[in-house]
């Protein structure tokens, strides 16, 4: 069998952590499992190891493709690798679903052995630092004390940065990119019209469809339209798009007309086909809640004083979801702590899904900065 | 009886037109009903009327309030009345309900005299320039040759500009303001997210929802709150709401707790149950559809090649629904074509509800460009 990706054949591990989990929320986990993928070697010293967090619609696979699926290529395929960006002959580099995920780690879809049922609307609400607190268990669990680096965009970004919040030992570099240290009313705003579109689904059932056979199929579709909309710029979608018709002429109905409608309900339907409404529903209150400068008086420099990592930091010029101002804010108090962060805004026109593309200077960038950490 | 309002009370009239109108679409609609109101008294030489075109979920209640109700105010109150920017001691106002509306011009609400049923979905999707048309009957019912100005904001800006191309001899002067002269693919992309969640509501039966008692709430309550971030800048809703908790404290649940949450859902709860979902549906359709420059090889400048009336334009700083750029593409066709034209950007940080709000600098040009149109 030939494999044409660089990263080749790789195969998702699960380990199950018997380690209570002392929710933010105030729930106890008993126990959980976390679905993870590594690529590369863990070096004797285990000083190589990275870890990459993913975003709101992200899971463990992130380079590679599966033996029985030659085509489901990781979401970060063009930066992970043999050779590449985070380059896998150096590093040894960890993927991991995010707990109340729907790719293998416990949530919403799991079982909960108290009642023999999916956990559904029980399932509770975690937050970033929930998250880091668990992954931290896999990190024991792999032997790693410290990572060289933590990794991750958007959502992920904002885990990297919790990390260096929360355990400042454990991470010696945190690339932080196209992410905020918080939402803004807009950002929140969007996140409630996609929760609410999924709520008020008639198949939603009180986030207890799996019982009902169902699921809110037309809700998630709606999330998934609207937050597409929030992931390309305003250019790009002209320059995609534009105001092209998909048959030529208007019909004077309710159909796909242009272009975007098509593409968009494309999306929406793909979507709605493979992810958890109820995963959905969490990950984006872990993002709403994220706010590490809300115990310090809003006070963002005062929440990194415990900060010891390295930084680099990235945006993109037409992200208009996380726009390079909301990274400025993060550059502006890691240099208030006197923290060594690299900083660069990158032009690119594709908006906030810029941080998933192959673009030339972004990766020289990634590049550069990876080659630089001492293992 | 104390009407504290400036215009005062004020009653709604109707005409029947049982004129046949040939629909873009290629229907032909026998005979229509327009609902209307004026301000002011139109002079014996009737060079002083004013038709003022409302937007997406206006109607023809500009200025005063009704006997029945003192709470009513017009949606440009602030604007049109004795002594304001549009004077009514001066000018004699006309306000009109679009053809497809809901506030009793003949809509998808109304009855078919064919079927004694709600037209429903069978009511046909309507264009600027329907409207336009429609409204030249209004003007031939109460002799009014040529308006001394046609204006309106956003959608109805977008119908003063249609007047200009189509009755060049019938406008003096055309007030455009926050509009644009085609919709972008992410305005449109807006448009069917709302729309999706319109027509895949359970309750909306292929548009014929009145025979079933029931109303697609939850789909139009989704469009408003989506409508909603697009018509308030980032900056606006941050200063606001911000990220302020309703009560105080994260509850870690999917009921409302950011007050932007709160603002948003009693917004769609009020849209939700004063406006009709077709006639949302086929107004959002009026706005994707308009596009003068598309019968001219996309060139503006082309397309207003027999335009003779004066204009104002005028654009809001923070405006990203129809941004001041939409407003330049504008003013330069028209500078292509000598027209006479006064433009300006507005300072605003209120987006693109800038147009209906009481900003000094704005309602100072709008008196001037107004008392400076001869009667």
């Amino acid at each position: 069998m030939q494999v044409s990706n660089s990263t080749g054949i790789v195969t998702p591990q699960c380990v199950h952590i018997d380690n209570p989990l002392q929710l933010k929320s105030g729930t106890l986990l008993d126990s959980y499992d976390l679905v993870y993928e590594t690529y590369g070697n863990l070096n004797a010293t285990k000083s190589n190891a990275i870890l990459i967090c993913h975003a709101l619609s992200g899971n463990h696979h992130i380079a590679g493709v599966y033996a029985d699926n030659l085509k489901q290529v990781g979401w970060w395929d063009n930066m992970v690798g043999p050779d590449k960006p985070i380059d896998t002959n150096k590093f040894f580099v960890i993927g991991v679903n995010n707990l109340g995920g729907c790719h293998g780690s416990t949530g919403p879809t799991s079982i909960d052995i108290k009642t023999g049922k999916p956990y559904g609307a029980n399932f509770p609400i975690v937050t970033v630092e929930d998250w880091v607190t668990s992954q931290v268990q896999l990190a024991n669990y792999l032997g790693i004390d410290q990572f060289a680096a933590i990794a991750g965009g958007s959502l992920g970004g904002m885990q990297a940065l919790q990390w260096t919040l929360d355990y400042p030992e454990r991470v010696r570099h945190a690339l932080v990119i196209a992410a905020a240290s918080k939402l803004t009313a807009q950002n929140i705003a969007f996140n409630d019209v996609a929760r609410q579109a999924i709520i008020t689904d008639k198949d939603f059932h009180g986030g207890d469809y799996y019982a009902q056979d169902t699921l809110p199929r037309q809700g998630l579709r709606l999330a998934r339209m609207l937050g597409h909309i929030t992931y390309l710029s305003d250019d790009s979608m002209a320059a995609k798009f534009g105001r092209d018709l998909r048959s030529g002429k208007i019909s004077f109905g309710y159909g796909v007309e242009f272009e975007i409608e098509s593409y968009l309900r494309y999306q929406g339907d793909k979507f709605a086909d493979q992810f958890d409404a109820n995963s959905y529903l969490l990950m984006t209150k872990a993002l709403d809640y994220f706010d590490p400068a809300s115990a310090y008086g809003n006070n963002l420099s005062a929440a990194f004083h415990a900060v010891k990592s390295n930084f680099l930091v990235l945006s993109f010029t037409s992200d208009w979801r996380f726009s390079p101002e909301r990274s400025r804010d993060i550059v502006k108090a890691l240099l208030d702590n006197a923290i060594n962060v690299s900083y660069a805004e990158i032009t690119s026109s594709h908006g906030h899904d810029s941080f998933l593309m192959a673009n030339k200077h972004y990766h020289q960038l990634m590049r550069a900065y990876m080659d630089n950490i001492e293992i």
